[in-house]
């Protein structure tokens, strides 16, 4: 690996080299013996004028498999079609497969330049664009491909096998073949293995698995990408209302959406984007402020909690000590929760029965707090030497982690139910919102209890 | 979807009833007819005695596709295979792909078991496994199987094409022929895409790819996982020190990979292990304690140091109001920079110059520093009107924060650097850390400026 990565850099100084002194053939040969990966790298590295080469060096077809490698988020990509011309720029689009081709039209800010690709193009890949670019985001319909291979059933395998090397070159997957009655319903699947492994003069009809397994068009991507990995599909079919085939989402574009969701899930619970790549400290500050605000001013109503007791902390200063470990536990403990519960939802294994994890994680905050107080009781009964200060804030300890365990639960049950994906409950906003419980349960307790305090 | 879950449901019913009338040739047609992960999901909610009859009806090759579907990790697996008899379970592991056997091997608790299963399985298979069992855990070697299709380079694509066929049925993926050379080293690769669509009489050596995509069989398999998601691979080629192809990482491990990371990664952030599935609150207490705990006695530092500074306290309880304020906004500053940086060192592509990271971090946690302790200063000088004690507020804030900032960036560096995976340094210990190092900071400076307070 380590060799590979440092070849990568030796290329591009090599290709910028070639560019500079137009030795476009030189190039060609040098650049196209690359994986379409790295070549997206390297184009990633060039300098505007570099590539203002590339687009006269390379095909529109040749640019288009960069493309087709590149991550469609990347901002830079509307900068690299407005440097294209618009025919050029048009057939680069239109040689992309159609699902990353929509992707890119998606990012650009422009629409009338799209309108303009999308004039210029060929009409086959138009229609296939428009197909998908109305598609939710998020959904099968939004991240399929209709570039895929399908047969009628009355063939034989030799005929479907025909089929396939005439569509093989265009279509993204060739390793399913897909079967459809007259009204394009999917009817079956064939992989490529079973139309190798059997007798060519069997029927399709015969060979194929009819229990296929599709998704709507209009499920949420993170099911299409549960269905491929428990399946161990290399691709899945995408059907509309009345069975019909629309595409078919490939395993790539499934490591893609897993990624993608990995980090939306741990950006959720770190109150932080970690899949923007900031090149200053200004851009990166800008996009951690807006939760650090936002948290701020719900710690200020700790803060007024706090205050109004101000008399019995003056009273009993020793009270002040053990504020953020009453808030920092509970705090723990209701991230612990939080995480639990956005993980259960998000992977639609969560059991439906609110009231069933109601007491689950009502039971299990019960167990961990009376743990917690126990250990609290002891350690502040050995240091302070007071039994009733160590009961106090043991069962303040007790209530604000029960509590925090259920804000834990609730807020993501909330969140999901309002539409919204419950893994954007953040941790850092569960433990702000627990230390206002934290600190009211253990001032009304010391209040009430301020006699044995005293 | 729906339908299909329900079918699920419907089906564990029919094919009980079925068992229980020892209907062996109807249960043999109706279970067999469905997906592997299906009946994966169905076998698992078989009861025991239901189990002893499945093993019965099917053979040894039929539930060693069940078993392949399932989850090592899968903590029942133990259990079923204890159920077995031991020529029928060796036989079981030895139609399973070599990895997924080696997986349940690994988590077999019984190592004389392990030990009989590998003398009555035949005698290549064992060769197959053992080869395997060695390589250490998460990485290439690991996560590998060696049912590949290699070829030598002299053939023609016909005569490979004709070798492929006769392997297709014990490989886990026909879609890529490796090429080799007589000592077995890793040369080139060609699709089965390439077989197909090229002439036949051409030779393997003139199509095939000879820059050819690998890993070394120690490489992490976070690597393996980054490599098959950025070069869109179906399956990734294993090679040792010699450039020897020891095995491949199909995509669909990479998958389970993936999920893995992502759960490891989420469950260190928020201090709890989300991939655990629980069935009593007691032994999910028993997981969230430890980690609680452990930050407890942490927090209990923040008490001491807030108890030392209880004169002061007394003499300026408001300044207790204010506790959670700063430790609670430097835990979250703290959480969001560690997010970031167990991100960058989790994919690799973190800057390797430690001065630089550090200058961005120090830059970024100054900024939003400033800006959190200007909001800070401007609400607690209109709330309690005394413009000192906004600003010893706000120098604290902004302080905690900017070493907050730092512990988030250097925690997950030390952790990466002493071969730990930096995603067990979990949010919770950083807010618990950046307590102790706020409350510290806090009250020095109060403590200084104490005669602007009275």
């Amino acid at each position: 690996m380590e060799v590979f990565e440092r070849s990568i850099e030796e290329q591009v100084r090599i290709l910028q080299g070639l560019l500079a002194n137009n030795r476009m053939t030189r190039f060609r040969t040098e650049f196209l013996a690359l994986h379409n990966y790295d070549q997206a790298q390297i184009f990633n590295q060039l300098k505007s004028e570099d590539r203002e080469k590339v687009y006269q060096y390379l095909s529109p077809s040749e640019l288009a498999n960069i493309f087709d490698a590149l991550e469609a988020q990347d901002e830079k990509i509307d900068g690299y079609f407005e440097e294209m011309l618009y025919p050029y720029a048009a057939n680069v689009l239109a040689e992309m497969y159609a699902d990353n081709a929509v992707d890119v039209l998606n990012e650009l800010k422009d629409r009338d330049r799209v309108n303009i690709y999308m004039h210029l193009m060929p009409a086959e890949s138009a229609r296939e664009i428009s197909q998908l670019i109305n598609y939710l985001e998020d959904t099968a319909g939004a991240i399929m491909t209709t570039e895929y291979i399908a047969i009628e059933e009355g063939l034989t395998l030799a005929e479907a096998y025909y089929q396939l090397r005439q569509q093989a070159i265009e279509a993204e997957t060739i390793y399913y073949v897909y079967v459809i009655d007259q009204h394009h319903r999917l009817t079956g699947v064939i992989s490529l293995r079973d139309l190798i492994i059997n007798d060519e003069d069997k029927l399709v009809a015969d060979v194929m698995n009819n229990r296929v397994i599709s998704v709507q068009v209009n499920d949420d991507q993170l099911e299409v990408a549960k269905m491929v990995k428990d399946y161990d599909l290399l691709a899945l079919p995408v059907v509309g209302f009345d069975q019909e085939l629309l595409g078919i989402v490939t395993v790539d574009d499934v490591l893609d959406v897993m990624q993608e969701e990995a980090e939306s899930d741990y950006s959720g619970l770190a109150a932080v984007d970690v899949s923007e790549k900031h090149i200053s400290p200004w851009s990166a500050a800008k996009s951690r402020l807006p939760w650090l605000i936002t948290l701020l001013f719900l710690g200020m109503g700790t803060s007024t909690v706090i205050s109004r007791y101000s008399g019995l902390v003056e009273e009993v200063s020793i009270l002040s000590a053990f504020i953020t470990l009453i808030t920092g536990t509970a705090g723990n403990a209701g991230t612990q929760s939080l995480a639990v519960t956005v993980r259960q939802l998000n992977s639609k294994d969560h059991d439906k029965q609110v009231g069933k994890t109601f007491s689950f994680e009502l039971l299990t905050g019960a167990i961990t707090g009376l743990v917690v107080a126990l250990c609290v009781f002891l350690i502040v009964f050995i240091w302070k030497g007071n039994p009733f200060f160590g009961l106090i804030i043991a069962a303040a300890m007790f209530m604000a982690i029960v509590v925090a365990n259920l804000a834990g639960l609730f807020i993501p049950y909330l969140m999901d139910k309002l539409g919204f994906d419950p893994a954007v409950a953040s941790g850092p906003f569960i433990s702000t919102l627990s230390d206002l419980t934290s600190v009211f349960i253990y001032f009304t307790i010391a209040g009430l209890f301020l006699a044995y305090l005293l």
